[in-house]
């Protein structure tokens, strides 16, 4: 009665629903699960602290826990990986921000690249990747600090860049509401953005289109 | 000389560069457009106040200028039409936002469906048009006061959708940073957003997944 | 001499003093409540911890104390349920600010009817609850993330709604100044706004309209 | 096509739609009118300026422009007045948002009494009319500056109290953002808050209220 | 050489320097107490914390500690006291404030009349004390939550109001940002206001005025 | 019935009621002053701007309008001047406040020391002046851009200090807010803050401290 | 009498003082050149708007105004110039900054090398300059929007860069609030940030460090 | 793997990598630290907290900990010094900044001159050793609360000041932004600024400008 779960969900919008584990204690995400596990294939749980994940996996010793995500997910067959998602991170840092949209797309069935620690402030690092990041249908780009990373590969790219913020940084940073900014004010064109921190949300949307394109739809 | 027009564009992303009218002359906007003649074909030049507007008609008389999306574009032979994309607004002041947006998705060839004034505080207006939405590659979805709608679209639709919030409302809307910050916390997924009354990035994004789409491309 | 208890409160305002426990310790909350005893019937203490509770129920061991909406109250005979209040959450981590709101209103006599994780991703959830919702006087709608819900639930009932935002998010979230921002903007009519997390004072609200209905107009 | 009206509300809320009018045309207005006068009989525009509304009166010479709260209005037979609203505001400037609030009550069928600049710095002003307001079912408190006055008016009556804030004030005011946070963290019980200069949305929860005691639902 | 000691202070200003204990050691204080013991009398240290004190009473065994007020004092023979300052709280939240200020201000030679507990709420208790409050020459008003206490109390008495936000509340309250703002937009004249938490700030501007008015200084 | 005009001030807290002009009429401020003289000698309204004040003059042509400090007063036979305040600005575009504050504390019978354009940038200036300041009860410091004269001024003089930030600046000054943060967080003691632009306010408490002083008041 | 010329700066500092235009009249404009002419043989004065020029000019016919850059300057025999500044723009709009920066940098005697609309939607136009950029001693960089420049420019060249952020931009820009903190939280060492549009300052700060190589170190 | 090592930068700026601390393991630095020494011969790490610190310690002992500024570094022969930095701060509790400022510095070879405590609330202190500041070339002014220091500092030297504002302070400080829009507006030219704590980025862009003075470079 703690939850309403969305069972309808894969139904009507061809996605499992997913576990936001932050606030919910293990036995919450335990119970949650094991309804899930009734009505969909692919489990995945994020935002799960080490000793919660230690909690629910002694209940359920069949999902995998990954430390820099911070996810529990279904080790089930592989989904045929269709597409392909480049993860580019401006730091080192912004790795596990970058791990939990790794870790979605590739449940959702995606191909992952990761292009990691790259930033503007040596951009010779980005160029020496910009081939393998152009042959991906879509580039999610990570960054802290001041965010500048996605201005500078939407102008080389010809597919959509999903741009991702970050809480990295200190002072006048304000807990990555000034890459927010930026990247909302990015005057390349190409560019959306989603929440601070938010690499799940960022790899849904790259997977939405990704399987758009697998499937031809029009 | 007050401008370097980046004529490699259409070449490195497949895209026109395209004139942001707000802080220009008549004088340099008929100019750049001069120039870009040459490399492309469509030309666009968006936030073109009317006055603005007919001074650069006496220039180029063959443009078309739309007085609600403020917008001078060339009126050349259609390029063919792909892909579709729900443009979906929540009032009749947000009006504006989407024309900027359709204009732009037209004149890169893509179909545009207009679903307009069907906020979430009348929400049957929405169910009643909801099938419509449903067949569009993409829906963006513009929203000014609280911004509620998106998140309920995307609860909706198995596409991406992205959010455009408007500068409508007044007190603590604070020109438009209200539904911005709501569209960003939507707990739908599969939502991106752009900068505040930026139709035309919205449309831009759209663009690139339909024909990404088109191309079938993997 | 650390407190000035209200004790006039009762015959000024019809209602008894509350405790507000944050920020007071077990010692001057026993302390309190024992003065109150001599003047009011029901005994109401919000925002205090396990741990202060622990020590108030050994001084005064006929208290009760729920974790969950973290309240100290009187468990005396019941007064006579009037009017109906339903409170409705958007997600799980809302339902510790929905609990302090539905003991306040129990305690002062309210029938309440609880509504929870029926939040706007998922909007099915609301209408297969619309019509209880609708039998309510008054709807206490919670919400933290994005705080969609009060708009949507305002469109749809013809009472008044009181919409409480809860600092569940993170990132441009601000500890809940996105949903107290996107409630106070929302452009369906019929909506007011307490503040963030502030479940008591949307129950003491409703509490006094289901008064009023009660003793049927002055 | 611009608007989508939303004639089944008052079937569903039992409330008209109201047109707001800002950012909206002359043209709009009327059309707009002109629709819902087949299916409601009190119509109500609020923020018309004086311009469009000289504009409006000539389409539609049966209604009444009040030039205070820049309302237009139908005059037809009153409905039966019901209930009894008090609107109370701390000074001169803010009496255009009261005059919204009482406009707006009054086309609802309510009695309206007007306590108008009784602010806190001269607090035997309210205090030599506090008898008149204790004999309301609700009470809007209506304050820009600092925002004072709900809270001591919250204190001393029983009833509910609507607090709207306005943009009366300079500086760190910041546009009616002080007032509003000092309503939202008011320490008197029984407060709840409606956006910066929102005398319509005022009213009309006072509105529902009276209502409510009207019927003797329970 | 980690503190260049104002001990000019005392002859420029009249007032001795006081340490502020915030982020330094126990034996910087300490350090800093022995330099100061030899050019001037009283000592004051504010902001202290339970543990830095005890080390530093080990070292100075002649000063006092007080808990509530976090405050490190010699105890010497008093100097006479002249004026009267009233400190007067709104809540019981708002004490540790308030004996930072009274503790200042006894120190360097002032009367205090301690006033607690009236915030506007429960007005009465206001009215209850106004006269005593009259008759201070300097009233010092400390509140948190909504911070409306001042407005009243400038409005009652025709001496000089000094205003202290405290960072006293939740949610939308923002660490004290909102008292603060609601005092310096408050509409009584004769308020002037200091930082979110400064008792010791308060303080010594009223026992500078008290002074003035002790020579008679023209 | 616009205004009810605080007539029991002079006697309640021995200062008569000011006008403050902004938002209101010409009309109301006539009417208002009008009732005013049976009740007060002095009259003074603030934020005049000159057309206003040139119709007031028609209907009270014995009142004398000062265009730098937007202020109308009457020029009846002087009060005798007691005590003695310095007016200090940093900068030529800060006197329209300092001469709104010049103004207030002349018709309230101070005497008023001007000294301006004296800020940090080039503190020798300052310096040329500071025992002209020093003779003084009371100092009001005005400062825009980043505020930091007080600072300084609070270091040199052992009397009150009174800081007005003012809204001149550009850029990341927000209108005002920074210098006003500037003075609320200074270093220096014996330094309160007014709103953004308040010389009226400052005048005000520097005037209560001066005729505290006339009197020898304990 | 509404200015002390810091007559002195240019003795003190080894730079003549500069008029800041903006909120003064065209006579004190030229009452302080009238003044100034006598002690320092440049003029410079800034924020002149076009009309205040054209008074000022018919006063004063040897200066010259520059409508760009909105500056009124001598046209003396140029003053022998040292060093090399480059000022780098990102788009077209920033160029009325960057040449209120090259006015202040030449009339102080410095080489200017502009480089403008090179922002980093199209970052091989910045590479096809970067040889120039890498040969001027200090580089200056002015963007609005995202602000992104300055981090690219400073991840290249080896010689300090003082950012400009500038109010060009539009909703979530902030008036360029986004830019400032996008420069000052950037990952690149060796950026230095100045206020909002404020070339001038950029100018001023490069200009000392040419004058410091040509001396050759103290 | 977590890493990409910009050993291109020390050809590209001619200063090499610096390890920004915060956020990585001690692993991580150390690491890193092992793939440095091959390329450059002085180590910096910054933000390296004490525990880290010990373990790296253990894996590279050669390196040397300073826990004031929290960097590691190599001991190394010093670099011939070039240049005079100047490291003044407002506070005591500003020193740890000014050491992180200090120590990049030396490792940089620059001579740096140490200021600390003289903040201007007791201005006679910096006058005191204003003849030392006036000898650098660059000077660092680092200041919380207020952060009104530079301002002063700008107004008495003739050579570039860098401003660094910290997290010092309380209440409306807001965690630093305060100094720091205190210091972006300030009214003496030749001020830049870097961001909050960033001690480090103020000592890179001093010996930038140290090192162009030194090669006498045009
Ligand atoms: N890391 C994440 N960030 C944002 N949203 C998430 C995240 N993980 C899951 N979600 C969303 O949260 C929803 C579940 O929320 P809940 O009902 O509170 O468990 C899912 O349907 C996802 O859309
Ligand atoms: N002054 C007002 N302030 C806020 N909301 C209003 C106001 N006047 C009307 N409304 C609301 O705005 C809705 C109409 O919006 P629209 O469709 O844009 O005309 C009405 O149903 C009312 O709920
Ligand atoms: N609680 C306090 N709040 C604000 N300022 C204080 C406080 N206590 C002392 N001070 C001021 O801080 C100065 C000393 O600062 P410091 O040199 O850092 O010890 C004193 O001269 C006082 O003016
Ligand atoms: N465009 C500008 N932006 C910022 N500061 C300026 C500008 N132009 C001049 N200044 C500064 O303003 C000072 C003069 O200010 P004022 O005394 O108000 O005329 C000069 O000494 C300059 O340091
Ligand atoms: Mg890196
Ligand atoms: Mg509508
Ligand atoms: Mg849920
Ligand atoms: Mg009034
Ligand atoms: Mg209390
Ligand atoms: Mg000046
Ligand atoms: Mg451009
Ligand atoms: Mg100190």
């Amino acid at each position: 009665n703690y939850a309403k779960i969305d069972t309808a969900r894969v139904r009507r919008t061809g996605y499992p629903e997913v576990i936001y584990g932050a606030g919910k204690t293990a036995e919450q995400i335990s119970g949650i699960i094991k309804v899930m596990k009734g009505h969909q294939k692919a489990i995945l749980a994020t935002r799960v602290e080490q000793d919660k994940a230690t909690a629910v996996l002694q209940e359920l010793p069949s999902l995998k826990y990954d430390a820099v995500s911070q996810t529990l997910t279904t080790v089930d067959e592989k989904t045929a990986s269709v597409g392909n998602i480049a993860i580019v991170t401006a730091g080192t840092s912004d790795i596990r921000i970058a791990e939990e949209a790794a870790v979605t797309a590739e449940i959702f069935g995606n191909h992952v690249t990761r292009i990691y620690d790259v930033g503007v402030a040596g951009i010779h690092r980005l160029f020496a990747k910009i081939d393998v990041i152009r042959q991906a249908n879509v580039v999610i780009v990570i960054a802290g600090m001041e965010g500048a990373l996605p201005s500078v590969v939407g102008g080389l790219v010809d597919h959509p860049v999903i741009a991702v913020p970050t809480s990295v940084g200190y002072g006048s940073n304000l807990g990555g509401m000034t890459p927010l900014l930026t990247m909302l004010n990015s005057c390349a064109a190409g560019i959306s953005v989603v929440n601070i921190d938010n690499g799940f949300g960022a790899a849904y949307n790259a997977s939405m289109i990704n399987r758009l394109i697998d499937k031809g739809h029009i």
